[in-house]
């Protein structure tokens, strides 16, 4: 149950605010939000870091990721109203005598009651120090307005961390305080999968295994790991997309309607699929590394981190029972997208030939989430002047059609304006974040144990391994991309 | 069973050869098929009429229409070669010697065995007797090579003219031999039905009254009947539109699936879709004229023959039972348009609210047959940037960006095609003449009757009458047009 007080100041207290979330998407978002007329009226900005930063030197900071994110659109004029809400307090994640300094400063700025919101964009090891000060300081205390807390992911390392963190976060504060971000459930195309499932009636009564004959998840991207090898190589895909990202799409693509879009009835039906997934087995992974991933600066130059997963799952449930879900994400892929595709079996019966040189392709459904976003259907058609021959065609649908280039926000806005408004349904629940490291776990598992999978390699923009396409071609079936309008998966 | 005798000459006689079918259509038609290398080696197109033509008028005349046709595309070196092929025979279509003269002109021609194809491109009046002359004269025997017989529209003036019609040539011929027009279902789009409802496996499942609210088709001209009054008040839009083009499309639309697209496979299953219509009721039916239509030169002064006409059918079967069939076309509407809509229900259970001032709408699937051919289908998606607002949007496919703006050719090039090939699935079979004719009349029936529906009046330029509005308004439902991206049905 989201708390119902609410005060009429709010604050906005970011925790690493030096760090490049709070410039690049925090206040842009919160700068949206303000334009859109959305934001509380008496609002207050906090950054809070180790650096010896002033109010203006963080300000003219912001001033350049507000200007470099709205572009053309940016208004001197309104950054000039916005900017006076924006305040910087020096401090230490560690240190109690600077929450202190905190939590002065903050009843100085709030001149009363307030709601606050506490942003964690620290490294995840400070989420627990800093929840432990807030709370000695009674600073989550809902007396006054709401107190809530936004983590930032990483949420854990693997299960057994993830759930100490749970653990500790809800012996401070109560999970209905608690809201852990995955930027990709702010996105619009990923919000409308539920859209399109529960507000339509016509998609519903195929959504299941009588009709669909596999789903695949593509999570690509073309970009390698540039500078961060140092952090990605303790990570992976698997901790850095897979875990949330392509586990939250699969539960929204294989959910059963809640009853209401509540953050509790959502949640409830996400938990039940991934409490349903079945273990997988060694021929279920596909792991690589892109060619010169090892020489990396950052990376160790034995690392057995892949850069490039594919997992298949089942969700052993009445509606899913043996439809194979395939899942793949990368770096220094062939092509940035992510998209799901799902792939519908064939007609019963088959009436009339094929073009020639032309294969027969089931219908499939593919919902693109980004970069170009929209939904499209293939079906097959008659080739027209011909006597019978048929064709894939598609019917589309693209938000740049039907809304503005620029109807699409930044997932951040939605996400922030959700925690004040205190509607969890776009954040992740710590059984979903559980569950999900439990599936991880047991892929690691296999990946640790001696004759395991082995970790192959690919070429840079190229699909992945050759051994992906291989596997799943081995089942009948071949990679599907119907967002791209590419020949080339 | 279309007979298997193939000659290797071929001969087109078409009667009635200078109406303007023949330069308009036919001609451009086989001319077409020329260039795409679809015609028999040794054809010869041979027209028959009373004028005193010669064959450089015949064919200065053809000329003309070919070069209208083609435009641009119009090439002078293939129309030299296509030339040559054309003849003309000067003859009465009642009188005896004639058609002796017909046949000795042929059999010069021909230098041997030939298939033929003769084509009544006559007032109605002259089916019978062109083909009782053909008889006598022993030109239907298969023996040489096919015998076949198109026929133009209309067949038969109602039910009873139908029935002796079918009677007269099934005594003279074999049903088989004989081709029955209906120029709509030599249409891409509309041979594409069959295609998209069966070559994919995701329609068909939701293709019945669990799912489909309604069935609406709308066939809109926006010309009126210009210099044609004489012959349109002796027809009106039931008989001239409904008794084929509608009912082809009803039928293609509610059928089930055929074993196979043989032509009278193919056609047993649209058989029985006519079978299956429930009797009509007075309350089933609108009929109205455009305001000036009675002013029209050859129109009676208290003309009661509708230029619209809107039914409401049942198909009294397990798969349609319930549906209601809205069926719409007339005269001096506002757009120009052909489509079926299969407008589906709404979702069981309404968990998203809808945005300020847009209505739901139900997902509506819009097969657009002309002008702009293709298929829309529409579903609700969520409005960018808000919390859950939900807003309309279509997914489209357009044949002009599939597949190039020419390569829909004229219904008239498969149509007569398929009639030398033998394959008659695009002719419209006696059963299924007289089964539409049975319903066109039992609504004259009613139109005639005291306290039948009577004749309205419409502004010219718009969708018809108000009435046709309020009744579907009236049974909770409203006219859709998906195909025309124009905010005014």
């Amino acid at each position: 149950m989201p708390t119902q007080t609410s005060a009429s100041t709010t604050t906005i207290v970011i925790f690493g605010a030096t760090g490049d979330l709070t410039h690049r998407k925090l206040v842009p978002a919160l700068y949206n939000l303000m334009r859109k007329g959305r934001l509380p009226t008496h609002i207050n900005i906090v950054g809070y870091a180790r650096r010896e930063w002033s109010d203006d030197f963080f300000r003219e900071r912001l001033l350049g990721g507000v200007k470099e994110s709205l572009g053309d659109e940016f208004d001197a004029a309104e950054w000039e109203k916005f900017a006076p809400q924006l305040r910087y307090v020096r401090g230490d994640l560690n240190t109690r005598e600077d929450f202190e300094g905190l939590q002065k400063a903050l009843d100085e700025i709030e001149e009363g009651d307030a709601n606050r919101l506490y942003y964690l964009s620290t490294a995840p090891n400070f989420y627990e120090p800093v929840a432990e000060h807030l709370t000695a300081l009674d600073m989550f205390k809902e007396d006054e307005g709401y107190r809530r807390l936004v983590v930032e992911k990483p949420f854990g390392y693997d299960l057994g961390s993830a759930r100490a963190l749970n653990a500790s976060l809800h012996h401070l504060l109560d999970e209905h305080q608690i809201y852990r971000i995955d930027h990709y459930l702010g996105k619009e195309t990923v919000q409308n999968i539920l859209f399109f499932r529960f507000a339509n009636a016509i998609f519903e009564p195929i959504w299941n295994r009588n009709y669909v004959d596999s789903v695949q998840i593509t999570v690509a991207e073309m970009v390698d790991v540039e500078h961060r090898g140092g952090y990605y190589d303790g990570a992976g895909v698997l901790r850095d997309m897979f875990q949330n990202h392509l586990m939250q799409l699969l539960s929204l693509v294989a959910m059963e309607p809640p009853a209401s879009i509540s953050a509790d009835a959502l949640r409830d039906e996400k938990v039940k699929v991934l409490t349903s997934l079945r273990s997988v087995t060694n021929n279920d992974i596909v792991v690589a590394q892109y060619d010169g991933y090892r020489e990396t600066e950052g990376v160790a130059p034995d690392s057995q981190t892949p850069t490039y997963a594919m997992l298949k799952l089942f969700v052993d449930n009445w509606r899913w029972q043996g439809v194979p879900f395939y899942l793949r994400s990368g770096k220094a892929l062939k092509h940035k997208v992510t998209e799901i595709v799902i792939e519908f079996g064939r007609p019963p019966h088959r009436m009339f030939k094929r073009a020639r040189s032309k294969s027969f392709s089931p219908n499939a459904l593919s919902i693109c989430i980004q970069p170009d976003e929209g939904i499209h259907l293939s079906f097959e058609t008659k080739v027209p002047d011909t006597g019978g021959d048929l064709q894939s065609a598609n019917l589309e649908f693209h938000y740049k059609d039907s809304f503005s280039e620029t109807a699409i926000p930044e997932a951040y806005e939605r996400l922030l304006l959700d925690a004040m408004l205190g509607d969890a349904s776009l954040f992740t629940r710590s059984d979903e974040i559980e569950l999900s490291w439990s599936l991880i776990d047991s892929v690691f598992n296999h990946l640790n144990h001696a004759g395991g999978p082995e970790i192959l390699n690919y070429p840079r923009l190229t699909w992945g391994p050759a051994e992906a396409d291989a596997r799943i071609a081995r089942e009948g079936r071949s990679w599907r991309l119907g967002c791209l309008h590419v020949d080339d998966d």
